[in-house]
């Protein structure tokens, strides 16, 4: 049986090592390195899987713990799968659950067996085990799932990060015996250990002899610094095989994307830009702009100049900044558009320089006119 | 010089009078009898004007009063007027702002000047005269404005409503004056009298007499029954010439749309489509459906089997209300374009049978299959 996910690399860039890939599934090949869009609730917020297509996105995300909730992974079942509900023909990727029920669910108790909590909006009590968080997944039908993963603070002692480490590697295994559809999804490990080197090494040898079609990389971007984030991947990236993809969770600021990819990084996701873009925070190529600002009243431009995307091409800073104070929808939906265009076209000119072997200048002219050179630029 | 506004009758339906039309303005030419979603802050809410046009939208509103507060009309002629600002190709047309000062301002004290009020929302004190209304609507830049006018309502007495009647035809005379642009933009009196058919005979002879390129009907769906506009309606119309176009302001249910259009009515608009599809109620071809019930949890069907949208060609009514159960803007996007699909398209089918001849025969059809035959229906 040909595996679900396969991935290929094409091509290292010489200065840095990046990888430019692509990752094969069942709804496509895809190029990589890649940011995902995250639809949360089987939809990215305001945004028309046209629109999500059109701006290039590739692969999307959806929250196993969400939809568990509500609708109830049955009921996506029952309506063919999420690609089927959501009406989004490329790839989907969940996460196991597991990141919502360390930091959103009450009175957890973990075990051996899984983890015990309560819904956080009506105090309901639920039950995650790995062959649930699988089974679960397997019903949502993505082409690409998570195995459930134990997600503790990145200051966490280390004892306690080494018996979390173990139990996630037992719990890895369970899940990738759960799994019910190998020929159309694949599971992905999930390296933890925090910024223990030896921790990192021991769960990504554990996993890897699993033989999973791809890792995650886990327990990172949850409050430790960038510095600290890129130091981890550092050590960690090596620890994985160079025929797999390697997927950072929950990062998606654009240096942390260039300097994720400079470390060995292929695939991304977070909620950062449609979340600062709700709030009428864009990302351009001038650095960040709060299009609510006062200064944009009277302001005809665009968003960011250098951007083509459709908010860019036909919307000015002065009629978006009038949506916003009218609480209109359309606004929320144009910079939300802006945003998810500029990471998806941010990563096609980071796959340009790793074809060009140009990656570090790349990286400086960014930095430089994003303004991250400047001291106490702000993260976005 | 061309006046920026014309119409043209081309059929009368045999057995109603009904008229099928089509209205010339500087951004095109359009079919009648047509509904007009209303985007009152320059935004159909939570639609792109690429979603309006594909669902065959042509004329488009803007509210003239929240557009003045909010970014204000200097700022938007800065931008180039609304079709810039709001990236609209098609045709806009405003209402006069009298409307909203009669229904939501504060302190509201007339006089043969104009009306003094206080915002609602932060108490200033405010001042909109004829010419002022013109004025602003010569900077907001719509292809059709409307005079200001007083709104009162529908059940006041005789003298009373017969001083409004004379003050509005003063004031329709006045904001003619005021007019500074009548190569591109057009205005329509407005037609007043709430039930007073003697007094919607002045209203129409006064402001026929000052030869406008069109004639709204207002003062009707304030309040009073169905039965009661459509009679009111029966003899106004007649009163207003064959060479212009007559516009019902405020009336967006099916069956007031075909019953208008039996009496001679071209134009229509109305916040309700788009009001009640934020809350997930749905126009369908079998009636009233509110697509957030408990009832649609399991059901993949399309909220209306008949119906060709860009929704019901791609969504379950149970990915709706799950994006209705989840909060998520996407679900209202889809229900308010399915409602102003609907109503675009029972025009259109409206259209077809008054060249078929049979507008009596689908008036039937259409209120058997949506339920307005039974007894206790719902208005929409
Ligand atoms: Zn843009
Ligand atoms: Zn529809």
């Amino acid at each position: 049986m040909e595996p679900a996910i396969s991935y290929r690399l094409i091509k290292t860039e010489k200065h840095t090592g990046a990888r430019l890939g692509e990752i094969t599934t069942p709804h496509g090949t895809f190029k990589t390195p890649m940011f995902m869009p995250v639809g949360t609730n089987a939809s990215v917020k305001g945004i028309s899987p046209e629109q999500l297509d059109e701006m290039g996105s590739q692969i999307i995300l959806a929250n196993t713990y969400h939809l568990w909730l509500q609708p109830g992974s049955g009921l996506v079942k029952e309506a063919g799968g999420l690609h089927r509900f959501m009406n989004w023909k490329k790839g989907i990727l969940t996460d196991s659950g597991g990141f919502q029920v360390w930091s959103l669910a009450k009175d957890r108790q973990i075990s051996e067996e899984g983890v015990h909590f309560r819904n956080p909006v009506n105090g309901d009590k639920l039950f995650l085990s790995p062959e649930k968080a699988i089974h679960i997944e397997n019903d949502l039908g993505p082409d690409i799932m998570m195995s459930l993963d134990e997600c503790p603070p990145f200051f966490e002692s280390y004892d306690y990060i080494k018996k979390s480490v173990e139990r996630t590697s037992r719990w890895a295994e369970r899940g990738l015996e759960a799994h019910r559809n190998p020929a159309t999804q694949g599971i992905f490990g999930i390296v933890q250990g925090a910024g223990y080197e030896d921790l990192r090494r021991q769960s990504a040898t554990d996993l890897v002899s699993m033989d999973f079609p791809g890792y995650s990389i886990g327990g990172l971007s949850v409050g430790e610094s960038k510095a600290e984030m890129n130091h981890v991947l550092e050590f960690t990236t090596p620890m994985l095989p160079t025929d797999k993809p390697r997927y950072l969770m929950g990062v998606g600021s654009p240096d942390a994307l260039i300097d994720g990819v400079i470390r060995g990084i292929d695939m991304f996701d977070c909620v950062l830009p449609t979340r600062i873009a709700r709030k009428g925070t864009c990302m351009t190529s001038h650095g960040r702009l709060v299009v609510k600002n006062a200064a944009y009243e009277h302001d005809f431009n665009p968003i960011d100049d250098q951007c083509q995307c459709y908010t860019c091409r036909n919307y000015s800073r002065a009629y978006i900044r009038h949506l916003f104070k009218a609480d209109e929808a359309f606004g929320r939906t144009l910079t939300s558009y802006h945003n998810l265009y500029f990471l998806n076209h941010l990563m096609a000119e980071v796959r340009q320089a790793i074809m060009d072997d140009n990656l570090p200048d790349f990286r400086e002219r960014v930095f430089e006119s994003y303004g991250y050179n400047q001291k106490g630029a702000k993260n976005f």
